[in-house]
């Protein structure tokens, strides 16, 4: 599948002529108590779609050092597989990466592509999914959605429609939220604001999927919340991905993508397959100057 | 992905040198209604991996005749597409295929496979999706078999607990219905038994999937009722995919597998982008003997 | 609270004055067969408010003849209790009732009360119940119903809309279905469409409860389907219960009360406390003239 | 109703003549800010069951002073209702009761009462609600528990179950979650415990009801959580209503009932007909001495 990866329609930036072109610290420090050999999977790498960015390498490191395998999983992520030894393992990680300083890609004009023009790969992302249930949705989408402007538009009505019904807090924190309950309760965090987004734009044959990734503090007034990896979700409109985000609900600045899929279950940052103890959750996502104490010795 | 279906793991039956091999008539006529034009994707074909064994072209037409586009979707599948224009439209095809006549394979001895070495490409069917919720069912299954015997037996035990505690019948049918949904209502068709035996075994750490075909009453008695595709699934045990069957709980003799994926929504038969009404519906799945009126009149 | 039971507002039509005045043949044979000793609770009376309107005995009579003990429940509905000796069991009855032979009244002036205004044995019918998740439908509600006029009207807004947008059909028939999945589903029998309407009219502040009894095809064509127990709904406006009916959306002629509650689970005709199996469910009514012959021969 | 009240079964103390006997302090200061009049319900007082043991008046004070009604609701709890004006409004109350200093009642010999044999005022205690689905756990309620010994120890391991199966948080607090849900999830606070633990034992035919009031660190190390209204469940057995505590799942000293109902639906502490916003939620449950400074001057 690796050819495919080329039209994933991610922007590849113009490298060194932006003058906005910045260099972002990424960094993670994850710590685990585990109480048997626990496999795991994470992705913890940046998304294929940002290597020629990179400006330092990007590697997953564990304290203590196990074997650790890299993949490229169906959805075109960089995943790695592990096997935590029991007691503690600490997994880090720390990169320098060069982006483009400028704000997610707007495209107003960008069209509906109609079902049957879709690309095969993109068909997927019209479809239920564990979080999205595009079923027991579609009847709400097409009643609030329906006459919408198409489109871009109607992608940024949807947005529009769930970031004002929606109350985000960190205390409506739940695995179990579906875009169904979302819809019902009005709470949640970010990933459960994309959830509901996603799933009324499949209800209206619009794709839409899942994504994970950095996204600093960056041209907006910083979060007293501690930094953690961020969702968003793409839509594939007039040909290629667009970046929206029903939580922020606005065009950012420096967002590193990691993965992609149908929905939280496939872009889970870390997978476990028995029980474990988060010990320690850290995440820096910082503009970083020539000259600046690298965090490296922290999380590298 | 093509190269990967190699290693599916459907058995390939040594073809003409069994002493049971039979020759299975398979035919469908499924007809819908549309108010407006509406794409449809379709999974009405055999199993790429059981192309060998095709004595007849196996190809989808259409009346009207339409464009089909045919592709290989994420999970090996051999999907088409097309577009039904405003009004009737007929789905219908017939092939006739080689079988070995044998109950489906068998082994005792397999083993389950540690996730740590579980291919790559058998990792998702590990998780979630929108019919399978394993985080739902994770504790349950844990109580239910987690000192059950590993491997081959432990699958068979959880076939014989959804088999023995829910209750078949074609009045409980619902596209809504998800293996908890089963657990709690203990009620369904085909596909909710082979829904509930997944999660539960995804939940004990066995590569689980949906599959769907044909499979007719072949070495049992006949039904009353009629014919129609069929919903089993295949656990990954010792480094292959193996045919279980909640619903029937029986090695059965003449499945032919058209799709595999995580749950019904990747292996539905049709799936329709707009409104449509379904008019007609019959499947014909039959052992075929030379001098045989052929069906192919009705759906070829 | 037996004389709570006066201001139900139900009407009490004034007999023998009225024109249309109509005598209605009632009746119901229901047999079980059980593995066990089996307490059963039945509302199959008729309800207290149309005591007054009875021309023959209403008694639940069983066969074999066991001890019936009557009393009036929480919501005042005429209950029984009988405890079904292993086999089978007849629960059988009839009687005669005189009716308006009107529509259910209709008043389109009747005002919503503010809540601090409602009597306070109407306050439980705002509130949550095991088939009305009136805190998962109120953002819904409001959305859809906000604007409508006040009183009457917007009741008749709910009905209008719920009779619309769900699809009546006795396949989509299930116990478990709640006015959540009613308006996800779009689909249902009698009580799905009620419970919906109840939900929302609570969500709304507008007390509502389920209602079950007696709806022949008086007035209207006959339906080809055999006569069952209906299900309807009550709202609280103006100072008294108004009935509505979301399923049929029409001022009908003939409903006989026989048990209000806040949803199914307190109005279920039989609710047995073990297994049953079900062997036979008939329910005739029908208008009855003088000569005709009685049916009591087969349900009395 | 008021008759029935005398056997719901709350153990009365011998007053005065115990030695264990103490006196508690009782109170409670909550603050809502509201956008416009919002009709709100409380069950703020303490349950007419206890009335005797009161010191001190028990009456509910609203700042700025409005009209606040007193009756009892459905289930025999002492219900206050009042409209709380555009603005602030502050709630608060205290009072001092004397109780027993004794543990929760134990009668290890109490026996299920068959279902026929139970007085009808407990019969709406075996059925569904809001968020006890007996319905959607009567299956698992069966093969958990149905060889346990019968009577106060099936109770008991119901409890015992639940208390060991289920994590306790206040991270996990939601509104929505029903005892399926606790079920599935196995996480909660004290209702989540309560529910599932009165669903299952509903599944028995064991009636069960939700219980909330007070419960101070008496007896036990004090926690360094704040002190909050708590939840349990009473069940039916040997003819009269006992305590048990899912979450806590100990004999505890001190707990003083506020208000029984089918489940948290019918005992909130306030119920609120319009949005509001919860500026402050203090309660105070502690032994109090004869020279003690009374907190009344905070709560009274």
């Amino acid at each position: 599948m690796s050819a495919a990866h080329d039209n994933f329609g991610i922007q590849s930036p113009a490298r060194n002529t932006q003058l906005n072109s910045m260099l972002l610290r990424l960094g993670y420090d994850i710590q685990f108590e585990t109480l048997s050999d626990v496999p795991i999977i994470t992705l913890l790498n940046v998304h294929p779609s940002r290597l020629g960015d990179l400006r330092e390498p990007d590697e997953l490191r564990t304290n203590p050092s196990v074997n650790v395998g890299t993949y490229e999983d169906n959805f075109g992520n960089r995943a790695c597989r592990l096997v935590a030894p029991q007691g503690k393992i600490q997994l880090h990680g720390s990169t320098l990466i060069e982006d483009s300083g400028l704000p997610d890609e707007e495209n107003i004009a960008a069209e509906e592509i109609p079902v049957c023009d879709l690309p095969t790969e993109v068909l997927p992302y019209l479809l239920n999914s564990r979080y999205c249930e595009v079923d027991l949705l579609s009847n709400t989408a097409a009643e609030l959605f329906w006459n919408a402007p198409r489109g871009w538009n109607r992608v940024q009505t949807v947005c529009d429609w769930v970031h004002s019904k929606v109350t985000f807090g960190y205390e409506f924190s739940s695995p179990f939220r579906t875009a169904l309950d979302v819809y019902t309760q009005r709470v949640g965090v970010c990933r459960d604001f994309q959830h509901l987004a996603i799933a009324l734009c499949r209800a209206l044959n619009i794709p839409a999927r899942y994504a994970t990734g950095y996204l600093g503090d960056i041209g907006v007034p910083v979060s007293p919340s501690p930094m953690d990896f961020s969702a968003w979700f793409e839509v594939y409109l007039g040909g290629r991905w667009w970046t929206f985000d029903a939580r922020h609900n606005a065009r950012r600045i420096g967002r590193v993508l990691m993965a992609v899929g149908r929905d939280a279950t496939d872009c889970a940052i870390t997978t476990s397959f028995a029980t474990t103890k988060l010990l320690k959750f850290e995440v820096v996502t910082e503009e970083w100057k020539i000259g600046d104490r690298s965090p490296v010795a922290r999380f590298g």
